[in-house]
């Protein structure tokens, strides 16, 4: 656990004045307060008919000055709901009101505002307004106030329509207040996957232990738990500091149950302790075959716990199968992409394990793990295994093998060019051998994440957007469960390889199409993509999310991103495209998500192609694996 | 007519020589021809197992070489249907035999290559592979091949998908292959916004007429002459040349009915003359209170036949409601914006046929109009003209005037800023005057029109796409019928300037949102605007489509695109929100368009916010008039 505190504010709904927030709020513990901006009172005057628009603009309106408090004060903003009266008057009105008081923040350097959103029924003049504020700002931040109560299940859409129609600006992110009631778990995942910086809870949410201290109720806890993992920090709301908050311990008890709810979060797994600091965090893919992996990357992934236990268990069963008891037969097993060792070492342990004889090949291309290869051979394996300084594709063996190793699968299984370079291996493996892995399949699912879409759009360039990246998800809404798109099975027989030509690798070429449907309201803002492997028979690795091996850590998932974002209504239809190609040089990856619409009456569908349609990565052009 | 010749060439389907096409083709007239690429028979031998994909990259497996008419053909591209074959190896094949064809048509440098549109159902590697091609293709064109008949009613939805996945890339245009029945009116009226280049006609498409001659039918006749003024060329397509071609005057009959057709198309209305080389042409608004107008825009304007024939209507018509008969009284009018002096003379003569007696004042800011101004009423006018050198919102009458007479609208009412100048000029208006025009209305429609979307992004910049233009349109197709978005009324009693403050032009704000329903599917490219105007009770003039005023030619309509095309289904929703704000120094538009669903049981309607969804010209940062 990186962070041991979490940042507790106060509001209190009645203030008017900043001492008494400020006041108050610091005494009992809060580290920021809320306040309106605009005195009571003021905008019901503005909007007398006889009153002018100019009259807004009276310093009298505000209720901060320039000195008191600018550094604790987070500010409301006032007057949003009749930005989208019918009134014409009325609208002008309140736009002046809301410019003024985003005027004044910003020139008094107050770190945040605060909007609340409106019903927005009526019109869309609230999302332009926030809009043309987010310019007026500069670094002061913006955020909108929403409420999620059992009853109101739009919530999740009017913030999608503000932020897509304030263009993604990452400045605007959410306040999430919880009332007292929450709606089902599928109206709160999808915040989840956006900005949430802030959760509001009314004193009225809380609920009164044996003892009279406020706690929260077991589903506010638990949802709470799960935006603390976003970084929140937390906002306590109440109508009056004086009133009979009813709970034992007065204001202060409030931000103590919260930091007491923050410092018992449960203890994280392994996989994500050693993910820790990695979470939405984008990394290209390894080029393994093009650059040559540095032994600090050995050294992390060499500390897998479960990848080369199941490595051994396969090759331990292979081996049993491929000889009987107590024969006197060489296996000659070859590790492929052998490293620093760790699968010969494996795979040695295996032979001992299953009491097979074996003579083993360890072939790599990077001179810098050969080094540590000879070494480990002069010091622990001596006879028994020869090493090879060679790319496995162009090695002539002395001999044919029974049994090849390789570890080259990446997140989306192929991606690290298994297939070309064990079609160049399987040269040297017997007709009757083994490949360990013998499958791979690469699965992918929509999802949503504003978090990582606004990291690759910060980059402003096309190439970040037609990119693969490697990611450890947490801000990540997966909007169906993943479905397969491809397989790669080893040894392929009918694969004959035909160097000379362009189209030599034109076998490995694959497209798929997969339909999902989504359960809630959604934004989609790419793919995921996970891969599953069958080492040998049932001995099997994965990173998909419904069979990941337990513990294993070698491998994040992969995110596709998506030009545009895709709004999917729920229950609706999205089909996904893609594709695996190759020229003589290079490997890549193309994909799109089109929509699709179902006709109740003869259930034709129809692609709902719009801006959001481009086929990613045309021709390999912003993103490839060197072959 | 610009134009006196069409361009016409032939296809003979069975030719497996340039020189069949080539030869026979010039011999009868035609001006080029059509010929697949790849010889017959090739897709299927390299499609067999045992044939690898090398095996593709023959040269005798294609049909023309270098030297025979590479200037004269457009190649046809083969083995499109199988591109989205289920098969890897099929579609790996004839992926690699298209590839083949295209380097081949960019290596002969042909003007253009066609591909055949298959019929998409099973996937889209078909449009990514012409994505990838048009990359490939330099300077050639790629069309494609797309056939319209009475049962497939979803030939436009296949465009429509390919373009948008082609990233809308200009390179990619329709050649039409009209079949011998057409599909109703709807499905032909969206092909008139698509880049239609080529109309491909088969002889089986034309009936014969008494003389035996090929003839087409009426239905045909109409919509191809619909096509000749986007400028296509013709293909005639023939199975075979030597076919009894049941036609008198052989395979030439067809070019020369073809030819016949185009030179008696019907002569253009006055409007269509006066736009002659206009249409489709993207002019930015005019600046009039910032900029003078040159002398020649003057000239242009002042011909029309309509526009002053109304105002001296309209004047006449207030001055016989002013005064009574034969009375002695003085009606003071001012002309506001007089220019070159049009109304001022029109207004004389109003009086004259009113027999009223009248003191007209002509108001103008522009220095070099006021010199005609002043010479006109030393030739002309003499004293019943008073010529004022000002600019009407800072005038200082000596005295208030009965009749204002102003001619300040743009193409969508106010958008040259009539409001503000009237705003100004009726403080010198008697408190019963009477405003020529006395209101404005501006009208909205959602349209269609891939060659402005096109000529807009070719700028490739945010500015342009947030800037309305006016334009004369051709290529353009009205997905409904336009709606009122807002009125100004002049005289308007309630405004009170108050012009030291910033906010001095708020009640000129306006917010409007108005819902349409599409008729067929389409793709909306933005926004049409006209307007229309009621100069003095029912003496009107109106650039609205269903009530223009017959043979006005002064104004053509505005257009605002769209940043991102929205894909539009049948029947489907869509509400545009328009804008009109201000700050003290400029007025600007702001407009979005947002697809409704509307849930069939519960008729609740919920905005598709996606990436086409965003506010243009936020805060007037791309485009606006200046005060």
């Amino acid at each position: 656990m990186a962070d041991t505190t979490i940042s507790v504010g106060l509001e209190v709904r009645s203030a008017n004045n900043p001492d008494i927030v400020g006041d108050l709020g610091t005494e009992a513990g809060y580290s920021f307060g809320l306040l309106q901006l605009l005195r009571a009172g003021v905008q019901e005057e503005i909007l007398k008919p006889q009153n002018m628009i100019s009259n807004a603009f009276e310093p009298a309106n505000l209720q901060m000055t320039e000195n008191s408090w600018a550094g604790f004060i987070v500010g409301e903003i006032s007057a949003c709901e009749p930005l989208d009266s019918p009134d014409d008057s009325t609208r002008q009105k309140c736009e002046a009101l809301v410019k003024q008081q985003i005027q004044w923040a910003a020139h008094l350097g107050l770190s945040s505002v605060i909007f609340t959103c409106p019903s927005m029924d009526g019109g869309l003049n609230f999302p332009r307004v926030v809009g043309r504020a987010l310019g007026m700002l500069g670094y002061t931040q913006a955020w909108v106030r929403i409420t999620v109560t059992k009853r109101d299940t739009e919530a999740w859409k009017k913030w999608n329509v503000l932020r897509t129609l304030c263009e993604h600006n990452p400045k605007l992110v959410v306040a999430l207040e919880l009332g007292p009631e929450l709606p089902n778990e599928s109206f709160l995942q999808q915040w989840l996957a956006e900005p949430v910086r802030t959760v509001i809870l009314s004193t009225t949410s809380f609920i009164s232990n044996k003892k009279g201290f406020p706690v929260l109720s077991k589903a506010h806890q638990s949802f709470l738990r799960q935006l603390m993992e976003l970084n929140v920090q937390v906002v306590i709301s109440t109508e009056c500091i004086d009133e009979k908050l009813n709970a034992a311990g007065g204001i202060a008890a409030y931000q103590q149950y919260i930091r007491h709810i923050y410092r018992t979060r449960p203890e994280l797994g392994i996989v994500d302790q050693f993910a820790s600091g990695y979470h939405d965090y984008l990394q290209s893919p390894l080029q393994p075959l093009m650059d040559n992996l540095e032994s600090a990357t050995y050294e992390v992934f060499e500390k897998d716990p479960i990848k080369y236990q199941e490595y051994e268990r396969a090759t331990y069963r292979a081996l049993l199968d491929r000889v009987p008891d107590n024969s006197d037969i060489v296996t000659v097993l070859m590790v492929v992409g052998a490293g620093r060792g760790p699968l010969v070492q494996r795979a040695l342990q295996a032979a001992e394990n299953a009491k097979r004889k074996v003579k083993l090949y360890a072939v790599e291309k990077n001179p810098n793990a050969i080094v540590t290869l000879r070494a480990r051979k002069e010091e622990e394996w001596g006879d028994l295994v020869e090493v090879v300084h060679c790319d496995m594709r162009y090695w002539e063996a002395p001999e044919k093998c029974d049994i090849l190793i390789s570890e080259l699968l990446g997140s989306f299984g192929d991606n690290e060019l298994s297939p070309e370079c064990l079609d160049g291996a399987q040269r040297f493996l017997k007709d009757s051998g083994i490949s360990i892995p013998s499958s791979y399949t690469a699965y992918i699912s929509p999802m949503s994440s504003t978090k990582l879409y606004n990291e690759v759009s910060s980059y402003k360039d096309l190439e970040h957007m037609e990119t693969p990246y490697v990611v450890k998800f947490r801000a990540v809404h997966e909007l169906a469960e993943p479905k397969a798109v491809w397989r790669f099975d080893h040894p392929d027989r009918k694969v004959v390889m035909d160097l000379g030509s362009p189209n030599f690798n034109n076998h490995n070429t694959r497209y798929s199409t997969q339909r999902f449907q989504t359960k809630t309201d959604s934004m989609m803002h790419g793919v995921a993509g996970y891969f599953e492997s069958t080492l040998y028979k049932d001995v099997m690795i994965s990173i998909h999310p419904k069979t990941h091996s337990p513990g294993m850590f070698s491998w994040f998932p992969i995110f596709f991103p998506l030009k545009s974002p895709l709004y999917l209504p729920a229950n609706s239809y999205v089909d996904i495209h893609f594709w695996r190609l190759c020229d003589a040089r290079k490997v890549w990856y193309e994909w799109t998500a089109i929509p699709v619409t179902q006709d109740g009456q003869t259930k034709t569908c129809t692609a709902i192609v719009g801006a959001a349609s481009s086929i990613h990565n045309i021709d390999g052009r912003s993103s490839w694996i060197g072959l």
